[in-house]
């Protein structure tokens, strides 16, 4: 099949229609399916009432190829999804021994009594093809539908809950579709780069970029500190796409060397895990305006253990010279804001906790504590190993959360520079 | 007017549908209409195509009184919302010489120059009413339009930007829905509980909730650890709704005194720091299993610097002896995630950094470290004061980001509940 194929994503639910729950299954579903080249043309949430979710089913099938429900499985009465799919199937429920079976086992594992709200989730219209749940009580449904018009529609229903919709996507529903409409095959790379901003990266690789073949497709992707390359290949021959991929990134790596940090899944704080624990060094960090983020993002990692020993964080000055071993004279001369401070620092954390790097951080966070000479965002950063020690200031903005999480970035880059370059 | 008012959402933009950004937008708004009274009966997201907006335009119009889009109003090209209002309505575009000043002063504030594509931002459709955007360039709209059927509809058009979006809402909009619709006085009053399931608080406060009048009604709004009550009561008095929704929360309180830390906006860690403040108090932290987690939850606070001092984040069991003072024996004897340790943690913090009341954190976070006697969710608490040192064992999860958070809120619950008791 050469056309496009349009899908709808609706979600059913007033929690959701009503602002009461945050709606995270639409972005993961169109973003996936992007990635196996179904094209999202309408997203759409309704309530839990029959005559809304009639009304986009009949919508639905006017605009899409594929819609994709999710919500509105659960056994409680006030969710009606099934008995509004059989009517606008024009069939019955017919409770599904399969499916009777799963829930059965369920209650059965955890020894919880099962009630006849239970066993109806069992029940399915009649026209649907049961696909199974292994990780709640709902089931999946796939329905084939033709309303006398010249081409059928697949509907695919799903329970809301994330974790049980996500696998069912992955695992079931997403091959099936691939299978059914004969996508083409699509291969995804990801460079994540950091340190640059949007405009500076698209110009220096401009020329590279001109050259893509029409196959594939370049995305931006910007968030804190960071930008992501998003390489999109779209084909018939899954080897080949990955050839041709990895041949992209070859030509443009020389480029943007420095900047990049990693691919695909890779983040900041595990790839410079995996440079310590590869080196066989150890890490502490002084953190004053991160107050514990940096910290919190390194332990965020599975296993950081490993290479992570410990933190000081200094808000008072009296505990950066009690316990990082700054110069009282240094702070009454140049302040906590300095260069001279966050060397000290930098090198007191590394030298206290006994570790083969410190990283430090100090600066105003804000939205106090600005003055004309320091005004709210400076911020110096630091990163002492035994070869030498590396300062940087950084000048970010008015707001306390994003410098937090810009310094955290930026830091996190330093420290992963020092140790590539050592 | 006394009839349901229904509202339908809509967002603008390829970026959107394809899953490439997180709408944050809708259900910022749902909520926000869910409080003036205002029921959102449909959601929807369409690309930056004139076809895809003017379907969901007439599909609108059908099934809601107000009409709010966001998107689509920026100055590049793609952005196609402004024409297409055009078309909808059979207008054309007409400069507004008020929305050029501001967009003018914008530009000449940064010292940035101006393009045509700058300017057109001040063109609007000329049956607008211009809805002045003090924190961005692109102008909000407000239309009045009947399509010949029985009753006129109103369209809002704002920019996707969350932060002026938001700011456009509730300083222009939202009131002058109120107005235009008469709509009824919506009051909330929030209480916020933490360390009680939803049942067993559903349990303890039901002859209350039972009592409720019809128009005020009540929700359990559950999250890591918390739960909030929050009461709505719809009328016309806005004083009198004041009067019984305190005189409910006077009732409720007595049964669930002992977990309410809060009410309305109130975060565990802003009450925390007020009452730190008041009692001109200061503060420390140890931080094994959490890893600076607290530390940052405590100084996202603008100005904790008032009260917190700085933590040591021991991922090391050396660090836990040389910067705590815990006895190499108990580690040996009781081991890191104990009674006994977490005991000297708090204590030695404490007194390490010099503060009135020291607080610790030592626990398995998993997914790995566990064994049969500690398993992954095993994690203490302590919080130490001049008076005593209190200790709790939690017995959490299995999933680590989860455990981490939780481990805060209730660590920073002990800490309330120490200070409270004093």
């Amino acid at each position: 099949m050469t056309n496009t194929i349009r899908a709808e994503v609706v979600t059913i639910g007033d929690e959701i229609l009503f602002g009461q729950i945050t709606d995270t299954n639409t972005q993961w579903i169109s973003t996936e399916l992007t990635n196996i080249g179904i094209r999202t043309v309408r997203k759409s949430s309704v309530g839990d009432q029959a005559e809304a979710i009639l009304a986009i089913l009949h919508e639905a099938h006017q605009r899409a190829d594929v819609i994709i429900l999710t919500g509105g499985l659960g056994p409680t009465k006030d969710d009606i999804t099934k008995k509004t799919l059989c009517d606008y199937f024009g069939v019955g429920l017919v409770r599904n021994e399969e499916a009777l079976a799963l829930v059965t086992g369920f209650f059965e594992k955890r020894g919880r009594p099962m009630t006849d709200l239970n066993r109806g989730q069992a029940d399915l219209p009649a026209n649907a093809v049961y696909i199974q749940n292994d990780w709640g009580t709902a089931p999946g449904m796939w329905f084939e539908h033709d309303r006398g018009d010249d081409r059928g529609r697949v509907y695919v229903s799903l329970p809301g809950v994330p974790f049980e919709m996500k696998n069912l996507m992955t695992h079931r529903i997403l091959p099936r579709l691939q299978a059914y409409f004969q996508t083409p095959v699509i291969k995804h790379k990801i460079i994540r780069t950091v340190g640059i901003g949007e405009s500076f990266l698209a110009e220096r690789i401009a020329d590279w970029e001109d050259s893509l073949p029409p196959h594939i497709r370049l995305a931006y992707l910007p968030s804190f500190g960071q930008v992501k390359l998003r390489l999109t290949a779209t084909g018939q021959d899954s080897a080949q796409l990955d050839r041709e991929l990895a041949a992209l990134v070859d030509e443009v790596m020389p480029l943007i060397q420095q900047n990049v940090f990693g691919f695909d899944d890779d983040e900041l704080e595990s790839v410079v895990g995996r440079l310590l624990k590869s080196k066989n060094q150890t890490l502490s960090i002084a953190e004053s305006c991160t107050g514990g983020f940096v910290s919190a993002q390194i332990t965020k990692v599975p296993g950081s253990s490993a290479y992570f020993w410990g933190s000081v964080v200094s808000y008072s000055n009296a505990i950066k010279s009690s316990q990082l071993g700054v110069k009282p004279e240094t702070l009454a001369q140049y302040g906590a804001v300095s260069e001279e401070t966050i060397r000290q620092m930098a090198e007191g954390v590394r030298k206290t906790l006994g570790t083969d790097v410190g990283i430090a951080t100090s600066g105003i966070a804000g939205p106090d504590g600005g003055t004309p000479d320091k005004p709210v965002g400076t911020i110096w950063i630091a990163c002492a190993t035994a070869q030498r020690t590396v300062t940087r200031l950084l000048k970010l903005g008015q707001y306390r959360d994003q410098n937090i999480q810009l310094t955290s970035t930026y830091l996190l880059n330093l420290l992963r520079e020092e140790l590539v370059n050592q």
